[in-house]
């Protein structure tokens, strides 16, 4: 009976946890139907006209959803060997924080809005599609992003420092008439400024202001080729580096290419 | 006689659907002055200074131009074999849709605004200047841009899901009073921040709210390379890959390596 | 006594024309400074405090450079075999342009604003300083940017197209309240966007309308990497094919280093 | 007694200047965090709320700092041979600008805003990361931007100068009405325009004048392509001269080609 029972809980785990099965590619397109509906449900509720309109058919849809995602939570528990595991995983604790607050808002009327938490299901939606298979036909692709992560993290840094130590200028010569009411503020509008956003919210009135933001719009539009160029840089070396490793057995000339069927050096027939 | 009627309606189609003729190419050359005269007409009708004054001057010059584009369409219709692939393809719905509002606009007065969909027409440009052939003197370029097209999706598709999760976050920070009165339009200002163009019509006034922006815009900032990344490098690889035009003597296979002694197909020796 | 005019006519031209000897060099360095100082002036006159205080110095100064360029305008002319072709050149056009409005403002008073043309003057600045060989030390940038002219240009012509389409589709779906007045001005407003500047002084209000302008937001940020692409492999491509041609005596096999001594296939000695 | 003295002083030096023992890294660390610390405190302190409720606090805090920092710097001028080295040095001058102003805020109280300069000790930030080391698994990534830095100052100055014209264009054509009320700040609003930043707290109104800045945005948006193309094709330079690191076991040349038999630089041959 106990090996019954894990002959169950098995079954169940792949249909949850895997896609390989006929039930579980089917359980996937119900999941991402239903994240898919929840975040437009949420979105739609948020909108004051159809609020007053649809608010309680929209109403009615959540808890079908909140009680559907709760259940496939539980399942979820139930399917895996070590419950602790699930739970405490990226996607169980984002499964949590969008599943609760739909029951939280029964008891306190303020956390209603957190419902909205539900948008973070949409990562889940990666997982679902293996958006990364469908880049990888060259795994390149994301090797090249892990391989620059670190220098771009670095120019990332780079910039903040910059515009905390613009911001600060700005603060000085700009002061509190023009906008630039504290540091943070003026670090702020150095991010908004730099990056090429310009919200125009706040924007520098004196004249040296606008030298300083002048020399900072030109920085943010010179700056942006370094990681630009990091990635190409990157990803064009990945895939020199991805030749046919095959060796000649003649002569043990690599370097083929992926459709040789003799070696180009010496002529012997290469294995394929 | 019938053959004859064939006849006439082939020389018909050499000349409306073809460019090879001298016929065919005067036609395309009215074609084009008239579809940039007709989005010139529609947009200077929509500037009501001018059309107070030359109103009723465009509106001759549209009708005019309106009928004209009546013949082409009849004139396409029947000139081809089959109508209803004409009539159902890409063009044939443009140019249905872009002639028929002025004729609408006689029986419905507030449909008059319609002609503007005239512009749509701008898009028959590309195929009468066979824009296409002039970039593709390597046509690497048209083949790296549909080998990335897939990694871009993606990529537009990432930066899709980013800003619906990010904008629900701020629409939970900033809340209505600051502009960020629903969700969607909470996406919508996390898109313009994302894509670095910042309106301004929607800012964030909570400190926190800023600080989620600025990570916003330096995100935006740095993974605006990744998009050039891909088409870069596909552009690199494209060309790299048309290096060598050496045809083996025995088997005609080519794209050999530059330093290939012998061929990689049939393990003749080739010519240097 | 002609043959000596003609001397002295050489020597003017060597001055003025050529940056060979140390006349010539010395005649750039003056006209440099002026050229600075004049746009200097000119910019300085246009801010209102600056000109209640400094407006008369600033006027002396204006007119002491107006006729020193009137002077080398002239001297141009006589130093040159044919007057008409520095006349019509480019760079003869552009001094007129620089020099006669101060001359006009005398008889014209509403011409003053236009002495703002002499920062056209700052184009020979280019010239002057020869930036194309300080660049070209490799002048395979420029080759690439020449190579690139004409894809870049149909890119362009595309976003262009683009933007009168979409412009249109906005005049339609938001009208003359929200801001969108004509269609030229939904234009305007879809080459703001689409180009990610975003002034903010036209924005969409309704849901519809926002969503479109998101579309065209994440269209710009994602076809940004399409005149990337194109120079960045263009210039891979250019220095790609300057590696060395020299062939080996014995092997005739190519592709050494620029210090190779041997032939990396057989060990001849190459000649050098 | 000297000599004694010579190494307490090496000692200091070692532990201030250099990193490489267990004090030099504790000294580092600690520094690290009283850098930060001052920035945070400074920047909480010019935000009026916080500055009314724990202003005091802050003060207090600063005073800690400033005296360390104090403490620091004068160790620093002890510890070194040529104390006029460090003093005149590009992070002594920092120290001393950043560490100077809450000394005169006692005297003066207009200069206490000065206190902001520490944000300029952030600088040394990167040399207590030796962040440059991080990067640099690659030394190519500097390298490729120390040979490309020419190229973008050339195109930034380029930048400028074209600025510089069409902000004047722009002044004659719209005005000081329009809000282009002189040519340097008409200049500001080019520059805003073309690096893609667009505030918006200027913006042509005239027909003609939205054309030019159309012009611009396209412009802006089409070149940003030329620095990212330059730093693109210099790093995948930069890597493609690094593949191959065979040495010849004759003359211990490197840097053969990969499919290389005999060293091109002696003629030996290679072991393969």
């Amino acid at each position: 009976m106990r090996n019954q029972r894990n002959k169950w809980k098995e079954k169940l785990h792949e249909i949850i946890y895997e896609a390989d099965t006929r039930e579980g590619k089917v359980f996937d397109v119900i999941l991402l139907i239903a994240i898919l509906s929840s975040v437009l449900f949420v979105m739609l509720e948020s909108v004051d006209d159809i609020q007053v309109k649809y608010g309680a058919a929209l109403n009615i849809g959540e808890w079908i959803l909140t009680i559907l995602f709760s259940l496939e939570y539980i399942l979820r528990i139930v399917a895996i060997n070590k419950p602790s595991k699930y739970i405490f995983s990226f996607y169980g604790i984002i499964d949590f924080l969008s599943t609760i607050p739909k029951y939280l808002s029964i008891f306190f009327i303020g956390t209603h809005s957190l419902v909205a938490l539900r948008a973070l299901r949409l990562l889940r939606v990666f997982r679902i599609l293996k958006l990364a298979r469908f880049i990888g036909e060259s795994n390149n692709f994301v090797k090249a992003l892990k391989a620059s992560k670190a220098k771009i993290a670095v120019f990332l840094f780079f910039v903040l420092i910059l515009c905390i130590i613009l911001g600060t200028v700005m603060y000085l010569i700009e002061g509190g008439d023009n906008g630039f009411t504290s540091i943070p503020r003026s670090v702020y509008w150095a991010i908004v400024t730099l990056t090429t956003v310009g919200y125009g919210d706040i924007a520098p009135h004196t004249a040296f202001g606008q030298l300083i933001a002048s020399v900072i719009m030109i920085l943010g539009y010179g700056i942006i080729a370094v990681p630009t160029g990091i990635i190409s840089s990157e990803m064009t070396k990945t895939q020199d580096l991805h030749l046919n490793t095959q060796a000649c057995p003649n002569c043990g000339e690599d370097g083929h290419d992926d459709d040789a069927a003799f070696c180009n050096h010496c002529g012997s027939k290469l294995h394929n």
